[in-house]
């Protein structure tokens, strides 16, 4: 079913409930891999992160009543790519080390989709001139990039773990 | 069919091999989308990146030729994702301008998908020790963070068409 996309507005909905849908299904996935990790540095950074996506879900939701425009109706087919991705990890043969290395390198994978659409959703909102969903945005965006360092910083004793195992 | 996944090299040939697909996937989506793009500017930087990902292409091949190993048997879940909102996104009732704007998005998501990939394979061959795919990774990575930049640029002049549209 095709879908109007006339103008930067109709796009800027579309991407905004684009990565509504990424965000619910990066939750889940969160949700089910934290139970696999046994890394505490590792598993309190993804209780963090679940935390965190709450609030963004939530700032979402409030841009979406402010427009007027529902946040469903769209499946984010790019976040389902990577969640199948981590899933098929998640099923390989692998060391406990090895599983854990590799969940850090999907769940970056996650946080650069996520930086690359807010990137998109904030820079639409500036020309749109919404400026209180500009805050939001790049509020979350940060918290994007900063989980994607954080993430860096993690692997390096995990890799390491992972090469030894 | 799970896959022996007991130590850090296992886990770098198939982040490789990920990143194999992965490149192909897009190579084939740029292919599809340089012939729907009306601007000169974005027509030129496509036409760029097509050149750029085939000697891409290339590094990974020289890099697997090294070690012994085989690029393909991997499907790249992530990218498949990626083309597949690329290509719904073509499919919609969008105005030239929208639509371009719109296929930039698709195509920063893709160039973050590989710094995300990238950066992980690049810091797994430093640990490993493998000194040659370092350097070769570390240029890819470096082109795909100025193509995600140069996107940036061109989407300035094409969003605010869109938005006028």
């Amino acid at each position: 079913m095709a879908m109007q996309m006339q103008d930067l507005q109709d796009l800027y909905v579309h991407k905004l409930q684009d990565i509504y849908s990424a965000e619910q299904q990066a939750l889940q996935l969160m949700q089910q891999s934290v139970g696999m990790v046994q890394s505490p540095e590792l598993r309190q950074g993804i209780e963090m992160h679940i935390q965190q996506t709450e609030q963004q879900i939530q700032r979402l939701e409030q841009i979406f009543q402010k427009l007027g425009q529902q946040p469903g109706g769209e499946e984010c087919e790019g976040m389902k790519g990577l969640v199948q991705e981590a899933q098929k990890l998640m099923q390989q043969d692998a060391s406990p080390e090895v599983l854990e290395a590799g969940m850090i390198a999907c769940q970056q994978a996650v946080e650069h989709y996520e930086i690359a659409g807010y990137g998109t959703a904030r820079t639409y909102a500036q020309l749109l001139g919404d400026q209180e969903a500009v805050q939001l945005l790049e509020q979350t965006l940060e918290e994007e990039k900063m989980t994607d360092e954080k993430l860096t910083q993690i692997a390096q004793q995990i890799n390491v773990e992972a090469m030894n195992a």
